[in-house]
């Protein structure tokens, strides 16, 4: 019996941490899961911050002081050498572009409507307007790119995919309607078909 | 005479815009910038949407259709096969995990203060109080890491430094103090001396 590849510290209601868990599932990759309760200050004890000192989940351990954070840092690293993110240069280029775009445009928005109503029991009327206008405005960019292609970059599934599905498919959540976005609404079982998420769903 | 490399459309006074020139000039590329007035809604016309459909500044076109956005998605691509991005995987990684904690974490704080004062006219008690907080708490994390390693990661600039470099070395633009993190202090010169922006700071 080898050892995991890794210790994931993460939340499972937590996108962030899903991308990750998504991305080492479909790659056949062995870890360890411990969950971190961030409600119940479980990212800011001395043990956590040892292994994540900017305490955010998720935050990966892959053992001999070698620890890694930011769940779109960690995707690339996993998967590098896969399918999941292209060889050529400039294609994942576009992939790390559509990362970097996650985290800016669309998680403080998508994930934040969703962290203020699950986590915080607001109500769709207590969210910022302009929060949800930002929003909005993320998840209509998505269809429109996804008018044009079958996945975010080229036409097999990569990890721009994986990172921008997992507050996606949970933006009802925050009480955003996905409805009236064709494309958008069609490539979310197309990516968890691809997941094997599709019966969890 | 050969075709420049690229072209980048982008505003000098913007650290998004500044990382690149950074890296591209350190690196010897051959490009052209082209400016574009945010302010005065350049970033919004159908020929800019055209290059960057998401309207944001930087955007850097190859040619031949090939457009890039995402201040850090261009520093990765520009400096791969440099001392500028490490060849080790896990030094990647890590380097990787500074540019999406900058994005999230740093320039939505820190950069944002100094939009609010610079292209707002904001005063410095106009600023979000918890904006202010978290622009701190920004300088902060960066202050215990650079007490620990000379550079973000390892111990030669990398793009981890200079994506860090662009706002930190203008927070005071924003209305923040730099003064109390010795480390931190110590860093911006090292970066911009290594950069060749010492005389010009």
């Amino acid at each position: 019996m080898s050892a995991p590849l890794f210790t994931l510290y993460g939340d499972r209601r937590s996108g962030n941490c899903l991308k990750i868990v998504f991305a080492a599932d479909l790659l056949g990759l062995d870890y360890r899961f411990v969950d971190v309760d961030i409600m119940a200050g479980e990212s800011r004890t001395p043990e956590f911050l040892a292994i994540n000192p900017a305490g955010q989940v998720p935050a990966v351990d892959f053992g001999g002081g070698r620890t890694l954070a930011q769940s779109n840092a960690v995707l690339i690293y996993l998967a590098e050498g896969s399918t999941l993110l292209p060889a050529d240069a400039f294609q994942r280029a576009k992939v790390l572009e559509w990362l970097f775009w996650e985290q800016y445009s669309h998680e403080p928005y998508v994930a934040v409507c969703r962290f203020q109503m699950l986590y915080q029991g607001k109500r769709a009327e207590e969210r910022e307007s302009w929060r949800v206008e930002k929003a909005e405005a993320a998840l209509d960019y998505m269809e429109r790119r996804l008018a044009e292609s079958p996945f975010l970059v080229g036409t097999r599934l990569t990890i721009a995919d994986i990172s921008l599905l997992a507050y996606t498919r949970l933006a009802g959540e925050g009480g955003l309607e996905l409805s009236g976005r064709p494309n958008l609404t069609a490539w979310i079982p197309r990516c968890e078909t691809e997941l094997g998420l599709a019966e969890a769903a």
